[in-house]
Parts: C-alpha cells; sequence; structure tokens
C-alpha cells in the first residue's frame, strides 16, 4: 500500500498541511528543520504526493501575472510582454497585467496576486514603489516570482540583475575620454527622487568621479519624447551649454538630437549624446544613435525562469541571471 | 414582515433564481415577458433585494479590467490606462489588463473574463480579433461591458464611437483642395488587411472619390516608427513621390518628416504630411505636425461609463456616446 501524508506527518511529527505546505509546489514559509524533518520522513516511506492532484494544486489559475511600472511607451517592456505572453501562449497560459505607479497600487498588487490572480508573477518595475518588503511577503506565500531588479537581499524568488551603471559608467567615460567636459545626464524622474544615485545616474556619478569632473548637470526629462525636447532646448540654448548629453532612454536621446539639429547645432561636432535601451529607433536616428544596453532584445531567458519555477515538481532553490549590457558607439558621440 | 424573493418568484411564476437575476445587477439573460413579470411581482409585493448582500455579489473582486490590442506603444491607449486607474484608485478598485493581438487571445480573454477575474471591462481593440460575436456573448453574462469600437450591432453594453472616417476625410479632403494629387496613406496592418475599408482607411478612400482622384497609394508603417521611416524613406525616394502623406498614426508622421527632412525635401512644401492622434509629440516635431484627433485627451467620459455600470441599482440600458474628432490643421500641410 503506498504510503499516506498523514504516515510522514506522524513520523516527522508534524500536521498533514505542513506536509502539503513542504511538498508542493506552493508551499507557504516552514522552518528550514522542520522542512528537512518532512523531506527526511517522505524519504524514508518512499511517499510521493499524488502527482495529478498537485498539478491540479499548482495551476489552479493557469494564468501568469506581469507587473509594470507603466501603461506602455517603454519599448523594453513591450518588448518583455510580448516574449512572456508568446511563451505563455506556447504552454496555454493567460497573461493578465498590473501597474504599479504609486504606493498605494503596489500594495493593491500585492493583494491581488495573495488573492490567486494567477499562478507566478514576472515583475520589473523602474520606480521603488514595490518594496523590497511587499516583494518578500509575497515570495513568502510560496508564488513563483521573478523580480528584474539591481536592489539587493530579494529572497524566495529569482532576481534579474542588469549592470546599467558599469555601462553607463562606460559611456560616460567615453564621453569624458574623448575630450568631453560638461556631461549633462537627462534622468528618468524615479532615478532623481532616490535617496542616493542608483542604475544609470550612479554611472554617471561614477564615470565623473573617476575623470575628477566636479559638475553635475543633472536634469529630468527621460520620461517622455516632448519634456526631452524641451529640456534638451532649454541645456543647449544656455550659454554655458553642455558639449555632451547622456540621457537615460533612447527616446529622450532622440528628442535631444532634434533639439540640436533645430537650434542649428551639430551632433556629435556641438554636443555628443548618448541614449540608454538600443532600440531600433536609434539607428534611423540622424545621426544613428550612441546607447548603451543589450545587444539585442530578448527576454526568453527572464521569462524562461517563470515557466521553469511554475513548472517545478519541488520550488527550485533561487537563481540570479546577469544580462548583459554594453556601450554601443554609433555616429551620435 | 418584509416580503421574501420566494414570494415574488411564486406570483410571478418563475424560479427564486430568476427573480435574483432580474432584481440583481448581474442578471443572465431573461426573456423579456418574464423579466416584466418579474419586476411587476416585485412592485406588487413592494420587495426590494437586500442592499447589503446586492452590493456584496456585484462587487466581488472590486476589480475592473481594460482590454487593450497592444502591449503600449499606442499614446492614446496609455491616456485611456492612466484614466482608468486613476479613477479606479479613487474609487478602490484594483486595474488588471489583457491584451488581445490575435484570434487566440480573444478567446482566452473571453474566457478569463468569463471567470470572473473582474468585476466589469472597458475593451479598446485596434483590431477585429474580438468580434461583435464575442462581445455579445461576454455581455450576454451580465458583466459590465464598455466597448470602444465603430462597430455596428453592439448589444447589452456601452459604445463609445470615434468618427475618424469623417476626421480622415477632412484632413484628405484639405489636402486635396489645397492642389495635392498624389496622396499617399500609411496604413496600420489591421487596417489593411480587412475585407473592406473602414475608420481612417475609408475616410481616405472617400476624399480621393469625391474629388475624382482614382490612384490610390497605400502602404505599411503606421505600427512602428521605424517601419514608418523607412516606408516614408521609399515613397519620397521614388522619382513619382508622393506630394502628400496621410498617416495612420502621428507616430509614423513625425518619422515621415524626418525622412524628409533627412533626404532634403521641405515639407509642407515638398510634400504635406498629416498624422492621427493628437499627441503632444506632434507640437515639438518641427514643422509642427497636422492631425487628425481628439482636441483633448481625457477619456473620463468613456471610464465613467463603466463605473456608472457597475454602481447601478438595476443595469442601466445600454448608452452610445461618441468622442469628438476633428482636424487640427498646424505647419506641416
Amino acid at each position: 500500500m503506498r504510503p499516506t501524508a498523514r504516515q510522514v506527518a506522524e513520523l516527522a511529527n508534524v500536521s498533514v498541511a505542513t506536509v502539503s505546505y513542504v511538498l508542493s509546489g506552493r508551499n507557504r514559509p516552514v522552518a528550514a528543520e522542520t522542512r528537512q524533518r518532512v523531506l527526511d520522513a517522505a524519504r524514508q516511506l518512499g511517499y510521493t504526493p499524488d502527482q495529478a492532484a498537485r498539478s491540479l494544486r499548482k495551476r489552479r489559475t493557469q494564468r501568469v501575472c506581469l507587473v509594470l511600472s507603466s501603461f506602455g511607451g517603454v519599448p523594453s517592456d513591450e518588448r518583455l510582454a510580448t516574449d512572456l505572453h508568446e511563451m505563455a501562449d506556447a504552454r496555454g497560459y493567460s497573461v493578465v497585467s498590473l501597474s504599479v505607479y504609486s504606493e498605494a497600487r503596489a500594495k493593491s498588487a500585492v493583494e491581488v496576486l495573495r488573492g490567486g490572480i494567477a499562478d507566478g508573477a514576472l515583475v520589473n518595475l523602474g520606480g521603488d514603489h514595490l518594496t523590497r518588503d511587499l516583494l518578500a511577503g509575497l515570495a513568502g506565500t510560496g508564488l513563483p516570482l521573478v523580480v528584474m531588479s539591481n536592489e539587493s537581499g530579494l529572497a524566495g524568488c529569482d532576481v534579474v540583475r542588469t549592470p546599467e551603471a558599469e555601462a553607463t559608467a562606460e559611456a560616460v567615460g567615453h564621453l569624458l575620454g574623448s575630450g568631453r567636459r560638461r556631461v549633462a545626464f537627462m534622468a528618468h524622474r524615479h532615478e532623481v527622487y532616490r535617496d542616493r544615485p542608483a542604475g544609470r545616474l550612479l554611472g554617471y556619478t561614477t564615470a565623473l568621479d573617476r575623470h575628477g569632473v566636479e559638475e553635475r548637470i543633472v536634469t529630468g526629462g527621460a520620461d517622455d519624447r516632448v519634456s526631452a525636447y524641451q529640456t534638451a532646448t532649454e541645456l543647449l540654448s544656455s550659454p554655458d551649454r553642455p558639449d555632451a548629453i547622456f540621457a537615460a532612454s533612447d527616446r529622450a536621446a532622440i528628442s535631444a538630437i532634434w533639439a540640436a539639429r533645430d537650434l542649428g547645432l551639430s551632433v556629435p561636432g556641438d554636443v555628443a549624446i548618448v541614449g540608454a535601451g538600443n532600440i531600433d529607433e536609434g539607428l534611423i536616428s540622424n545621426p544613428p544613435l550612441s546607447t548603451v544596453g543589450p545587444l539585442r532584445h530578448d527576454y526568453t531567458d527572464v521569462v524562461r525562469l517563470l515557466f521553469d519555477r511554475l513548472q517545478a515538481e519541488e520550488p527550485p532553490p533561487a537563481r540570479e541571471i546577469v544580462r548583459s549590457w554594453t556601450f554601443i558607439r554609433r555616429g551620435s558621440s
């Protein structure tokens, strides 16, 4: 006769529920020692939870959730969404999306996910609204979770890193190395309002420090094309205009190129311009846009982490992958 | 003693469930005659369903669903999403989004909505994937539904119309009226693959017909900036190049302006360019972009339809609103 969960529970001296938590794909936090006792008891008795029941329990909704900070307009988010939808299509999953752009929305998103709207989630947030604590709480429910973030101390989920700071430092170093001295940084709102520089802005300050340049020229404008154009026009119209602009998005950098052209300035002669993201549009700008970003826009490795986690028999150990980001020099710098 | 649903059912000679369907906000299809009998019986007995229970039943998830055809990149969709989220925030609702870009996704979205992922949905689709039949089936479940569509015969939901064809005909008429003779139309994919012209493309052919111009120059390219730039470059490099381009999106029209500038052509001197959508970016293009679209980007009237429906005591009669679209002439034509 096949051993039962009750026998495992008795041998491990825990409740049947605890056995279920530990051996199912969706376990709640269980002390490491207790967990080990359950695993030992199960092995000793040759107990394996019933496959069909478990797969039923794990695939409760056949939905995955994509959590983004915007309503669109961010090309890399669109690519990520496309790759997630395609892989979900192939596996018979639906995709629902949540937008998190405020603390209230972050809490609401966590509630919605805790409420079981999906079997797992892929989270990519520009801002800081979905804090480490909120994410840890979510991972603690056993929800399969993949988080794209450079934040440290994320536990219980797969983490995808992007070395933005390093790539940006390389690009700004290139500008300074080729003789530029007044390098402006056009930032996203969420980059300016952090307590201390991180990501692209950190890369900028690091490069300036390395080259002994003290002056920091940091403006907003990276979030949308219109404010980027206006900001660049203002910067480039001033008597002590910058001789280089690093924009934290390619969209903003392209607006800066127009602004320079409309002012009769040459790019890169009068002003060098570098963007971030490596979107295709950088190839049709005139001159073609220097940028930092991935060489190829392919998020299947990220998406695969989520489906691996959804389909695993046992929750796999947390993994971390580092995506490749690099400085890509073209005509604008 | 207060009358009960059972008494209403007995008097109307229907089941208690039917009474509940008719008197709740979420009624299933019930024959008009039966429905009237229930309403008469309820009135006769002075029966009113219990408020608290009803509000509990109606607000099952406190979520609304936004159904779009893209993953972003469409400025008006971003504005619509913003307005929906803001009104949902104010009313304590979460928002989940679904992307429908294929027939399979359309069916999956209908299943997800039928499965009760949200208390109501706002649907705005560029393509034809979510057919009238699918939408009618969804409305038939009693799900509060607001659909932005120019399709005829949508029943059981609120419908939001946009007179795109008329505004486009006006814009193309203006081009022809000012002496342009070779007017190209840069279309979205879904516009080209329809059985017969609709929306903006219909406006284009209508205007050409009115002016007795036989030649139609229809290309793709309106879906993204890069293909728009390439398409415009190709059109404008040919020996019999068009003297005007109507692009079905402002993003494509702006790419066409760059393409013309990069070829050394003057806008509007050599080629007039008109877009669609009236995005803010049209004000910073050089020259500023002529366009068709709403004067103001404000979707609160559309969003309010959904919340009215969610909060109504009785399902309100289907409403139809027509948004204002107009031809806005600026420097590029």
